[in-house]
């Protein structure tokens, strides 16, 4: 029975998952070196890659592509699968990079540090970040419209839609505006939580649902288990940080610590204290791990491995 | 002989055009108000229908639905056309309409006035300003790739393929980076039909090409021509907006006049006197009923009226 093989597999070690990931890793940072900012004129191509390249824990590309493994034995053909995951995974990482160069942005969180470096804007000026976002955005759907590959352009323009929704205004830019609105408000924990789902959730999500999109059509079972493992390893993600806001120092956070209380931003600590956002997280972890259990999936010890460490990281 | 019916077809007169424009501008109008900004929560949905609606000139969409129109008769299947066009037409104003809100950002022109109203950033603080810009591109790309819609994936491919390379890098962003950078410099002619070429030109060019691809597949020639036809316009509008800006005052404008010169910025005016881009402008109009011509099509009187509409505006 698939269930009982599938039950049986043990939890990955932090060695098994690293050993995973540092191909998936090697593979889109070259990817990302040969399509960003290449070509691009003057000092925009140079703000782009500083925004991109050598930085970030890559989690949502790791995401796309540990979806599209798990799917991998379900697509019709399996060739194309690859190059599209890879695409996605850099797609997903470029809306993310311009998210936070735009958030760093004086008219934003105004934020000089990031990744343990200036932040765009204090490198290139705010007109070429502003800039480099915007062409980051537009990058990034570039890369799921291929000419040549041999994408379906089924799975490209189904690839185009789950990304615009997970980043447009019912998605990371509305969860965003939530986020701008809320400061030094009240917000009930299901206010927290709706505007969590869209400033962060919905593009870890997408990023899921992207690398399940990737083997073409699939049976409901499935995408629904994979959307919502996403939806809760989104949440998830966000109490954590909220957490390590409060617990970590900036230097290992590789940005400014404690922000979130000096800008008088609600947070799940605040909401539900210390413990009570812990409590919080492993539940959402048992959640995700729960609802790839029900996509039927028979290899999802990455996923699994995503899940633990989205809880578990101290960065 | 389709050339001597063509070669016989008179130009349109301002009436004509009018009649020809009202009822498509009406369609894009009630898409763009049915599409824009819904659902967005808090103010990012009224920023983003403020940056949008009821405002501008519409060239783009007109130059979406004239290609798509010309091109028509050589479609394999004409049904799905006019969705895809009107999904195109909205797409491309929405990237137009997302730039003119960052280009008004203080880190940019820092501009008060746009369409003769306040600036977005004005009415809704610059945070939410950003967002709406942000937001407006990803709903640009999440336009071309409906669900359920009845334009084939390959065509929704293809138009988000055209927008992207318009609207990117290596178009209007990386036009706009161009045009930061030459501030006070001494630009060739070359050097400015470059910066022009990416920043406004790519956006009507592709404007033209995207209206093109909603008929699927077309012989190389009429792409050819639709292509020149829509560099030459794009061209000739930026040399038209640099007379403008110094013989129009900002009343029939509808934005601060002759902002370019006290910027120090290069432009046709101060490159070729105001006579030399006056001649320029006619030669680029010569030069965009020519590429008509040769793309063999047998209805252009939109876009040859378009063309004239371009060079001749007094705003």
């Amino acid at each position: 029975m698939v269930g009982a093989v599938r039950d049986a597999s043990p939890r990955w070690s932090e060695r098994q998952l690293a050993d995973w990931a540092e191909p998936q890793l090697a593979r889109v940072e070259d990817a990302l070196s040969r399509w960003v900012g290449i070509d691009a004129p003057v000092l925009l191509g140079e703000a782009m890659r500083y925004a991109v390249l050598d930085g970030g824990k890559r989690l949502r590309p790791l995401l796309v592509l540990a979806a599209s493994e798990a799917v991998a034995p379900l697509a019709p053909a399996r060739t194309a699968i690859g190059d599209a995951a890879l695409r996605a995974a850099c797609a997903v990482e470029l809306i993310h990079a311009y998210s936070l160069v735009h958030d760093d942005l004086p008219c934003m969180d105004n934020d000089v540090l990031r990744r343990g470096k200036p932040t765009v804007h204090v490198k290139f000026g705010e007109a070429d970040a502003l800039l480099a976002g915007d062409a980051l955005q537009a990058l990034a759907f570039e890369l799921l419209v291929p000419d040549e590959a041999d994408i379906p352009a089924a799975v490209q323009a189904r690839l185009v839609r789950l990304l615009t929704r997970a980043a447009g205004s019912q998605g990371m830019a509305g969860g965003q505006a939530i986020d701008l609105a809320s400061v030094g408000r009240r917000l009930s924990e299901s206010e927290l939580r709706e505007m969590h789902r869209l400033k962060t959730g919905a593009l870890l999500q997408g990023s899921v649902e992207m690398g399940a999109a990737c083997a073409g059509e699939l049976p409901a079972v499935v995408l629904a288990g994979l959307r919502d493992y996403g939806a809760a390893i989104g949440l998830a993600f966000q109490v954590v940080d909220d957490i390590l806001d409060v617990v970590a120092d900036s230097e290992t956070l590789g940005k400014t610590a404690g922000k979130d209380a000096a800008a008088d931003k609600p947070t799940y600590v605040s909401l539900l204290g210390l413990e009570g956002a812990r409590a919080s997280a492993q539940q959402l972890l048992a959640q995700a791990l729960a609802a790839l259990e029900r996509s039927a999936l028979s290899d999802t010890a990455a996923l699994r491995a995503l899940a633990h460490m989205v809880v578990d990281r101290d960065r």
